[in-house]
């Protein structure tokens, strides 16, 4: 994980033989495995009249036993219906997934696709609740930022072809392309130049346990600890919601306990702009480092040093797999982490105040 | 105008004289008009099988006649399919739009709705296909932050009972439900207040001059100054895309003519964080004054001072309006406009330089 020269590209270990989407059973399998033409299973797939009951039925467990779904470009362009792709965030009011939607979004209408999105609410049973009501109303692909960390629901559904790309957090349990950015390597970054600056006491406020990022991130933390020689107390670690009730809490213990710490590492941009104002209210000058960039971090006083993502291309490099999937030119799933890049502004250089 | 003391209900005129709802035509109305029985035309609706080309031809020319279109809620619970509302915004990025769709997502969760959003990216062609996109999704409801000017592409889908709500800006020559914030009020206090610390050259950077809120903006902006026998000169007047070059630009000039401005009135968010980098490179203090409140504004130095719309309490207003007219209780288009509220935080009462 140590060398971060640039975009680094991992085959992921392919679980299935088959190719994900060679394997895809046709309108003529079903129409061999029900006994009847193909004109017929055109007709039980588009809704059209004509089929008895009986053989609607039949037709009807053949696409159920195959797993078969009616899903590819070209007959959304002969129908006339726009294509469109689905985006499933974590939280529309998280100002980290703007430059992200709007990149997919960028990328889809270079395609002549509509995006649709929806969001989880940082919540599985939801996160499959959207995504299985978007591939009901026929999006092309998927792009997910995942809530849940099980995904074998998806699997009938990017069997059926349904392209799909994981972006900002891995899939769980299944196989499938994803965009990540380097969470361990930047948060390793992040702390380590607080140390380079002195300080030894530093606080870590991230994000929930079960999010992928939450603990990449602390892991890097620890690892930059580690490498320096410096052991962690337990009361430097703080992960749960992002609201601001809790990092404030969070923040102030870290400040006022026996062991105080002098710098802390922010986990992400919602745990950063509540710390800045936490730590505006502080007597002594603390430190601090925030995963992610953020609007005017450059005007604050201090300016704010911080691991920034680039998320406009997370979006794009992913909306162009997806499309890559649906006209066939990508085939294994492979995981693409996107370095991250400090970005030092004041607030990251201050020495310790004790 | 003038009464903002809270939120105006103001019924908008009927252009048509039949209710907006009652008149719907049903599956009723389609199989008198077509000869054939109720359940036929409900085969050829759902797409079910057993009905002759010829019977299947004859209720679409009646479904075609009468602009009927299948949907309501009951149906869409009896067929298992999730409910879903649709949400067009103009721009993904723009945290304006952040807690105004997340608001709306809640109040579309506690209906037991899916939000899909998408955006327009401001332009009129992309929000009529996004909106036709939607409606052949089967959305059961929009709620519309339009970029366009004219609606009448919506009228058959609002006849066949897709519920509808504008936001932000109305609807263009169709009668609809709207909700948005009182751009000219709140324009009208935030530059009153700059002359009220002694300013008189004030000068407005506003977004794109077809945007009804732009326009409004700007009408404030002059009923401020004529309130207070001041004449606005044309150099102190910006309006465009609100791009960080253009409104740089705007800024500068404003600020280095033949008569310097010592006040700006920034239209929108986008405007003021750029306005915000301008004035903090200048060497003479100038105040301002901005439309949306924004994250971080009160830690800058100065703080801002804005005239803040409540953009979660639109949402829900809107939201709450489109389920309401679901469910049959909202009978007549309405306009809701909610009152602003400013902000004062040090940039807005810096006196003038000179």
């Amino acid at each position: 994980m140590d060398d971060r020269t640039g975009q680094r590209i991992v085959p992921e270990t392919a679980r299935r033989p088959e190719n994900r989407y060679g394997n895809r059973p046709t309108m003529k399998d079903v129409a061999a495995r029900a006994g009847v033409g193909l004109k017929t299973v055109s007709r039980v797939v588009n809704g059209e009249p004509g089929v008895t009951p009986d053989t609607e039925r039949r037709v009807q467990e053949a696409i159920d036993a195959l797993g078969f779904r009616r899903n590819d470009s070209a007959r959304v362009l002969r129908k006339g219906r726009t294509a469109s792709i689905g985006l499933v965030l974590e939280d529309l009011a998280d100002p980290f997934y703007g430059p992200l939607s709007r990149a997919v979004e960028e990328v889809a209408r270079a395609h002549g696709a509509l995006l649709i999105n929806g969001s989880s609410a940082e919540d599985p049973d939801r996160e499959q609740e959207l995504v299985l009501a978007l591939c009901a109303r026929r999006v092309d692909g998927l792009v997910v930022i995942p809530a849940g960390d099980d995904h074998r629901y998806l699997e009938p559904e990017i069997k059926a072809g349904v392209a799909t790309v994981f972006v900002d957090r891995p899939a769980g349990k299944i196989d499938a392309d994803v965009v990540l950015s380097d969470s361990y390597g930047g948060a390793r970054d992040g702390v380590t130049h607080l140390i380079s600056h002195g300080h030894r006491r530093i606080g870590f406020i991230g994000d929930m346990p079960r999010i992928h990022t939450a603990v990449e991130r602390l892991r890097g933390y620890r690892a930059a600890m580690e490498d320096a020689g410096i052991p962690v107390e337990d009361a430097w670690m703080s992960l749960g919601v992002t609201d601001p009730v809790r990092v404030r809490r969070a923040a102030e213990e870290m400040l006022t306990g026996p062991s105080p710490v002098t710098a802390i590492f922010a986990g992400n941009n919602r745990v950063t702009v509540t710390v800045v104002r936490v730590l505006a209210e502080q007597s002594r000058r603390i430190a601090l480092v925030g995963f992610d960039d953020f609007e005017l971090a450059d005007l604050l006083q201090p300016g704010v040093t911080v691991v920034a993502q680039d998320a406009a291309t997370l979006g794009r490099t992913a909306a162009d797999r997806l499309f890559r999937q649906l006209d066939g030119t990508l085939i294994a799933p492979e995981r693409i982490e996107l370095p991250t890049r400090l970005i030092t502004r004041g607030s990251g250089e201050l020495p310790p105040s004790d």
